[in-house]
Order: structure tokens, then sequence, then C-alpha cells
């Protein structure tokens, strides 16, 4: 699985959907040393474009999934991937719904990096059900693809595909805090990674934040993968 | 359906997927004559933000439609349609698959412009089939969307859709010329506008392929929808 050491083990990955390039940087910055990667979603890509990779990566040697949900046709997904490669991006999210050609490219571009499929939406009215989201999962096993991305906010669903996909497939988990389910659950779940934004970048004072949810986690994770177990390692 | 004036007639959405900015303003500039309003995707978005957007309109009067194929929650969904409203777009291009929420939010902020709602893919390996391409056209006409994209690569889809909506939705097909179809046939199928691409900026001259996409697509509709028949005025 290539280069990726630094997201070793279970924990946060910190969705940094902060509009003003000064506070993301300053909070990326401040919380790096609580978090195990940093998603960089369409909000702030569209903000300042793919060079703000470039400027998150000169203060951080922290991972960066850039979180596409990239639903588009294959001639695209190999251009977007490969802007996305080039610019340092660790990861790449794509919606399972594109499927397997447009997954296949973003593989073949990001072959020493990670690829995760996007597969089921945390709120309600998204028009993914199970059956499909089942079938972008089978895709993601096939395709020998990193990662998934799971809802929190469908309870019982990360249980339920941790049992689906075993170890083949790092799971990380949406919809956590400010969304509902509390920090830890996904984790307990059978989750490897739990993506949390609000909760930390609208806090007083994030860094707290995040040591917190680290600390949330690390309680989770001593209770149900054991004291002396060395931490889950999959890259 | 607000003050959009600018696209009201049957023609070309020109995707400027082109990413030297050099050369996409210069090619819009070109071929802005020929065509009724310009696509901006995901790949010149990314390349420099939202702010590609107030740098085109500099330029050029004509309607600019966001293709964000926007696949996320109603929070996301309304922060990235209020910055792509704020910067100048006059359309937004929403998933279906995202939902009734994100895509009634999308329509709030939007209000006086455009939305329209990606129904399905044009190429063949997209896990999205007609049954739920179908759910979402209902959904655009419940929510009272503007228009909806139509593959045109699917063949007998752009007629079948029009006979489903009538006038209810303006029809934008893609996978035009470069994937397939001939320039002119969805509009002869049904459809207001056909989106092209790769046809017209990857050619020795832009302008001149507009022209003759202008050209094939007036033929088609005189021999249509008749010679002294007023153009197609929705909007």
């Amino acid at each position: 699985m290539g280069e990726i050491s630094m997201i070793n083990q279970k924990g946060i990955i910190f969705a940094a959907d902060i509009l003003q390039k000064n506070k993301l940087l300053s909070i990326i910055d401040k919380v790096a040393p609580f978090v195990e990667a940093i998603k960089i979603g369409n909000m702030v890509l569209l903000e300042y474009g793919w060079h703000i990779i470039e400027e998150i990566k000169k203060n951080t040697k922290i991972s960066i999934i850039v979180d596409l949900k990239l639903m588009d046709i294959p001639y695209v997904a190999e251009i977007l991937s490969r802007r996305a490669l080039d610019k340092g991006a660790d990861g790449i999210m794509v919606c399972g719904t594109a499927g397997g050609d447009s997954i296949s490219i973003c593989k073949s571009i990001f072959k020493d990096k990670l690829v995760f499929i996007f597969t089921q939406f945390t709120h309600f009215t998204g028009l993914i059900t199970e059956k499909m989201a089942n079938e972008y999962i089978e895709l993601a096993v096939s395709l020998k693809c990193d990662g998934i991305q799971v809802p929190a906010s469908i309870p019982g669903r990360v249980k339920k595909v941790k049992r689906l996909v075993g170890d083949k497939l790092i799971i990380i988990s949406c919809g956590i805090g400010e969304q509902g389910p509390l920090i830890g659950s996904a984790i307990a779940d059978g989750a490897d990674y739990e993506i949390i934004g609000r909760t930390i970048y609208n806090a007083k004072e994030p860094s707290e934040a995040a040591m917190l949810a680290k600390y949330e986690i690390t309680n989770v994770m001593k209770e149900y993968y054991g004291l002396n177990k060395r931490l889950y390692m999959r890259l």
C-alpha cells in the first residue's frame, strides 16, 4: 500500500472545512498533534483551488485526503486525480456511484497513495440505499481500494460493514459529533477512523477539542481493543 | 424563473474544461457568439477556485452554469451554492443522488437563478440505473428545479425523458461529440441544449467549430421545429 506511514493507527481524520485561509492553516497547525490525517473537502478546495494543498503541506507532515466526492466520467476522474496527486494529496475520495472505470483510473493514478470510496450519506434524504452502498463496498474490495467512508449516523451500519469487509478495507466513519453520534462510537463499532470537523473547529479552543476527542477515542480503544494490544496498524 | 434572459433558446452549452487560464478565457471569448451558456466544471473550478467565475464574467455576459455535480449533505450544499452565487454563477448542477434536502437548499439559494439536476452518467459503468434516474427526474419536477442533465450517449434516453417531463424541465444533454452522438441529435430528440466541450475546444479553430455546431443545430431546429416557428423560449 506504499509509503503512507502517517495514517498508521485508529484515530481522527480532521475535516478541515474552514473557509478563511489563515484560520484554516492555524487550526490545522493546532490540532495536528491529535489527528491522524486531514480531510480537505470541496468547500475549501473550491475556495482556493488545488494550491491550498501545497500551502497546508508547507506547515504539516500530516496526510491530506482530498474529499472530492468525485462523481464523474473516467476522463474527468483522471484529470482531477492527477491534479490532486501533483499538488501533494495523499488520498482521494471517490463516489462509489461513479462506478468501476472512474474508480480504477483514480486507483491507477493514486497507486502509491490512498483511494477511498464514498458509500453512503449521513443525511437521511440522500438517495443511496443500503443495497447500493453494499454494491460500492464490494466494488471497493474487488478494485483493491484502500478504504470506504461509512456513515456513523445510521445506527448499526458501521458494525454491519465491518462484519462484511473485515480487514480488507479501512473504514472511515463520518457524521460524528455535530451530526449526532458520540465521538468514539464508530471506532467502538469497528471503524478505523472517525471524521470529526465542526466539533473541533467550532470549539473555542480547537486544540483542546481535538485533544479531548483523541482522549475519548483512546479510552474506547483501550476498552474495545485491549490495553496492551499494539495500536492497530494496517498501512 | 427570474432574470435569466441569456439562455433563451435551444442551442449549445459550452463545456469549458480548459485548464490553462489564458486559453480558457480566450476560447470563451471566441466561442461566445455561438453558444447560449458556459458550463464550468470541477476541473477548472478546482484549478483556480470560485474566483475564476468572476474572471470569466469580466469578459462575457453569457450565463455560467457551475457544474459541481454536487454530491453532499445539505450543510455543505448550502455553503457551496452560496459561494457559487456570490461569485456570479447563473446556474448550478446538483446530483439527484444527493436527494431532496440538498437540492432544496440549493434551490432556495439559487431562487432567481437556475438549478439543474444531474440524472445519469454518459459512461456505461456509472452506477445510476434508469429507475434511479427517473426518481431524480420526478424529484426535479416536484421541487420545481429548472432543468435536468440527460445523457445523449444512451440511445433513446433523451426522447423518453422528453415524453416524461414535457415542458416542465429544461433538458440539457451531455456526451455529445467526442463521446459519440452527433451534434444536433439530442435536440432532434427533444433536448433544449447540447453540452459540447472537446469538439469545440480541441479544434484547431474553436470559433469555427462552435459556429459549425451552431449551424448544425440550427438546421436540426429548422427540420424538427419548423422554419417559421419562433425559437423555443421557456425562461
